[in-house]
């Protein structure tokens, strides 16, 4: 378990709390990437909420702010997305120290607006209050409009794993960012997923309306965290391909900008461990595999291996090696700390 | 309006919004205690957030721990109240430096369970993060089992206005800890309206179950800057009278440890511009008062005044002078500037 993880179980066992359905109106609770609450007729609103703070999630000196207001919306919705709904509403906390309350503010809600109009989500309140660092949490609210219900626990041993799009691209702008290029024109297709994750909307409510997956969860903290994650909620392991990860390919100009000699920085390593990809990973039982194949954008899912009755999470390289996976990525507890290799 | 209203306003215009009913789920929107999501056969979710920030609204070397979690979820569930809703799930968002991991937090989710169990509230998510300061934000869901819906913007000119409980306890019991009373046994009294607020619950509901209040709030930031938002909503004025606003009573040792010379904290002028009390500010059509007489604790229920059509919100002391009521309650954005007298 990642840091996070156990800090998570205390205060699930510290504080009342609801796993599954409820009399009194909860379809999913704890342990999801959403809660589902009932909304009558079999619908559903799913809830999430997701903090971006300053100097963890973001920096505000590096970091455009339409950049830091698009991302923290777009962030919370993909928790939406993992659970099949449709992202409809937002509650906006910002805590501001005073100087950011005049140009940065501007620039920030021009892109928390941008990516509501793109997500088609509107405001419907929230909380304003004065802070020493900028502090974001986002509230958002989709519309589950099947009676089917996918969380992260329904894997079982054999269902075939898949993600969708290219993994690592998010890591790759971060780095691009750390070096100091945000506002490079030639690179700004590499800083973009960084900088503006696009989840994927239709996808997810096309796999929950068809009844596709038997879990699913949006990649947040990169795949060797996620699918840690998804495994230990399913009580299933995994056995993947390292060779079948669709990685990000990263070009020899870029190469030269990261430097030949950060080892971390291999496209398969930015693929497992980077962050902030909001993809999906979601399990398939094999019977329902021909459905997928009607998928919208079918042609970017890829299938990364398979779920399995032993707990181990392991992953096999192109020469046949076979080693556990370490959840190795986005972890804020573990900040500034060498990574287990 | 306070600059906390000015940059909500700036917010409001910047970003897409709803205000009122939608057709895609939405009963209440922007510009109350709490928005509305229909919940299926009339009846509805009331959804809010509330940030709790340490060196904001709590200083972590000052407020016991247990405090602050108890109040983060109590405070929250206070908006819900204000939508005659009853309490019953949370998100919490907790951000939290490394050295609060341990001890601190231990007793930070004591006080949120206490509050949970006493508000019949049960936990269905939320995030976790490392952050530079304690950040809380609470996500809370009431269940309106009405079709009746009170926000702050239906009051009309005549109405009377209403509070409930005793104002000012909250800032009494702020100033005996600022004081470096908190722990003392014999003003656990006069500390606990600060540390442990309970909001009326019951009050609530009953209210608009039985359509009783044209508009109503929670009166989280002192009355006279609640008032001002709750007229300007509804677009009336108001006139109240000081004599009849029910202000807390300070003893003869605690005027002594508050120190004589405090101009500040008269018992009125507490009750005016105190935060944090968790009451039921609310209006009143005339022909609704006699059915009033069977709320639950009537009796702690005060008619402070009435609702004009001339937009001012005005005061009439006991001498019968009458002068403008400026918003000199909580505002996070004036915080250390001298307030207006």
């Amino acid at each position: 378990m990642t840091r996070e993880d156990q800090l998570i179980e205390r205060i699930r066992r510290a504080v009342p709390s609801v796993w599954g359905p409820s009399k009194r109106g909860v379809r999913l609770g704890i342990g999801h990437d959403a809660a589902l609450l009932a909304a009558g007729g079999g619908f559903g609103w799913a809830v999430s909420c997701d903090a971006f703070l300053e100097g963890i999630h973001f920096f505000a000196d590096r970091h455009p702010p339409d950049s830091v207001g698009y991302k923290s919306l777009a962030r919370a919705a993909s928790d939406l997305v993992a659970m099949g709904a449709k992202p409809a509403y937002f509650l906006l906390t910002l805590g501001l120290p005073a100087k950011r309350t005049k140009g940065w503010l501007e620039n920030f809600l021009r892109g928390v607006a941008r990516a509501a109009r793109s997500l088609d989500m509107r405001l419907i309140g929230g909380d304003t209050t004065k802070a020493r660092w900028i502090t974001a949490n986002l509230t958002v609210f989709g519309r589950l409009e099947t009676e089917s219900v996918v969380g992260r626990t329904g894997a079982r041993p054999g269902d075939r794993l898949y993600v969708s799009g290219t993994l690592g691209r998010a890591q790759l702008g971060l780095e691009l960012m750390r070096r100091g290029y945000s506002r490079k024109r030639a690179l700004a297709p590499q800083l973009a997923p960084h900088l503006y994750p696009v989840p994927p909307v239709e996808l997810g409510m096309w796999l929950v309306r068809n009844r596709v997956p038997s879990a699913m969860m949006d990649l947040s903290d990169g795949l060797s965290t996620d699918l840690t994650r998804l495994c230990r909620a399913s009580g299933v392991g995994a056995r993947i391909r390292a060779e079948r990860i669709p990685a990000v390919s990263i070009s020899p100009l870029v190469r030269k900008i990261l430097g030949h000699a950060a080892p971390a920085l291999t496209s398969r390593k930015m693929a497992l461990d980077g962050g902030d990809d909001y993809q999906l990973l979601f399990a398939v039982p094999p019977r329902r595999q021909p459905k997928l194949r009607k998928a919208p954008g079918f042609s970017r899912l890829t299938c990364i291996g398979e779920t399995t009755r032993d707990r181990r999470v392991l992953i096999r390289d192109e020469h046949g090696r076979t080693r556990r996976l370490d959840p190795a990525g986005w972890d804020p507890f573990r900040q500034k700390r060498p990574k287990k290799t």
